[in-house]
């Protein structure tokens, strides 16, 4: 491992959890960094949930000082306050890292099941198992940071190239995929 | 105009087009200050958008140094993407505002029609026309601006004993008025 790593910070949104993960890319080999979950007080103003979620994740990128970030694209809820709510903690997590200069890459859950499982109907604990497996982890980790960490595994996973994109210089970014 | 302002920032968040106001509040007085709105490149990629909001929204709170922010509240639309789109917006100028340690209110478009106009069902042009009116304007700000300025003036106005409570030091805050 003798070349410099891309660091990826990973996050899934959620109105009340939002799950992240930390890993260090190296050409197509990939070493955890760190994972958890941000917990919104549900009971509290909307401006403070906010808050929580934006300083957490401030704290999260100060610390480790990842270089791209991917988030996963969420789904509009059957009930509209609902969507309202997850728009509004999705927002304020792509506020915080915007506001840091990463360059933000999204992908659907479906993306994320077929990167890191090999298909898009996968369960919950497909993807937590797998996270563990490529990840080399000695435990699970919880539901919420696996999902962190499926997303930056599947920002990896769908650009091998990334590094030798990254040493040339000349990275070419399209809708959240690297363009060759 | 002997006491000491406060400066207050009103948000009106939109997926397309966020509309701002800068007031400042001398008891019952109110004085202009600033105005404007942030637009989002509609075709660009979603973190870009929010990207926009929040550099913006970094640049006026860091320009004019505003002491309370007031957001108007939004409502879920018909379709379950738009609103998912304006939260995402609205979670995003939230963060921005939060990020500066800015205490932040909300107020529904109704509270806001209610304060400034007198009646909750007023049209759009009523809001400017009062806004022109309360802060001795010469010329009419653009709409989104103006209802940034109304939602500034709500809180204003729902809040006289703002400049007396916050010299006592003893504010108390609950759903976003003032209890004295």
């Amino acid at each position: 491992m003798s070349v410099k790593p891309i660091r990826i910070l990973g996050i899934d949104p959620g109105s009340r959890v939002t799950g992240f993960g930390v890993i260090d890319v190296y050409g197509r080999e990939h070493q955890y960094v760190a994972s958890g979950c941000i917990k919104t007080p549900p009971a509290a103003p909307l401006p403070e949930r906010i808050a929580v979620i934006t300083r957490h994740l401030n704290e999260v990128v100060r610390l480790y000082r990842p270089v791209q970030a991917a988030v996963e694209q969420v789904f509009v809820n059957v009930n509209p306050a609902a969507t309202l709510m997850l728009g509004q903690a999705r927002g304020a997590a792509l506020a915080a890292l915007v506001m840091h200069d990463l360059p933000v890459f999204e992908y659907t859950a479906l993306q994320v099941k077929q990167a890191v499982v090999g298909k898009g109907k996968a369960a919950k604990e497909q993807v937590q198992h797998m996270v563990v497996q490529m990840l080399a982890l000695s435990g699970t980790p919880q539901s919420d940071a696996a999902d962190g960490l499926a997303v930056a595994l599947t920002h990896a996973l769908r650009n091998h190239s990334l590094a030798a994109q990254l040493q040339q210089g000349g990275l070419n970014v399209k809708r959240g995929r690297f363009q060759p």
